[in-house]
């Protein structure tokens, strides 16, 4: 999964995003602040958001391949809360608040044609939250 | 403001954001689809916030460069809605949807110690509006 961002997305490749645990349920990655800041030295408000939206991506991702499930995975849209500034290197942590297990995401791609991964990415730097990205993940069907 | 953004965030110089148009109360700014780009060769969500959040951020710097005023412009919250891939290289677009001249601007500064931006950023790709993200700049007055 990690070859998989970093050679297919440039951006996480430049951003040095690395996925440190990655579970069927949630996923723990890191970046560092130097190719992530901005003029004031601290995290740059589109590299946080874009480390968590790809962060989120793997989790989702990573589901769907554990249920050996095929499918277009998007996000529709999202909300970032910027609370504090990101002083340092940067950790991403993600899982799902609702847990089906496969044949129920099986039964209701089957059913529904899609599948809803709400999901709450939280940004931490000195461990501290930060900011946290609320973000709708659909996997659609393949016709 | 172009070398400002690439020199200090390397996220936009990775990307090759380049400011096109830039009026105290409205921007234009473009980008390839090449160093943007995810799995699929479309626009990478998190590219595209990202260039977007850079963009609004050089409107309301530049507006406040033109009132000659200082202040730590932040973003608090922002909301990206994805309602078509981007295919192809990028256009960013926004304007101030209410227009306070330099004086209102001082004033409102000093009797409220900070000023909210709220934005409405565009992402074109192709003539086709893809995407829009709206976001909460603040400026904060130094104490």
């Amino acid at each position: 999964m990690n070859r998989l961002l970093k050679t297919h997305i440039p951006l996480c490749g430049f951003m040095e995003l690395a996925i440190k645990s990655l579970e069927s349920h949630s996923i723990i990655a890191t970046a560092p602040i130097q190719p992530n800041r901005n003029m004031h030295g601290t995290g740059f408000a589109g590299a946080q958001y874009s480390l968590a939206v790809a962060t989120g991506w793997a989790l989702v991702q990573n589901r769907l391949d554990v249920a050996g499930m095929e499918g277009q995975l998007v996000v529709r849209e999202a909300t970032i809360h910027y609370k504090y500034p990101v002083t340092s290197d940067i950790t991403l942590k993600a899982e799902f608040e609702v847990e089906m297990n496969d044949s129920e995401l099986r039964s209701k791609m089957a059913e529904e044609g899609r599948i809803n991964f709400p999901l709450t990415i939280a940004i931490y730097s000195e461990d501290k939250r930060c900011a946290y990205l609320n973000a709708d993940y659909v996997v659609l069907g393949r016709a």
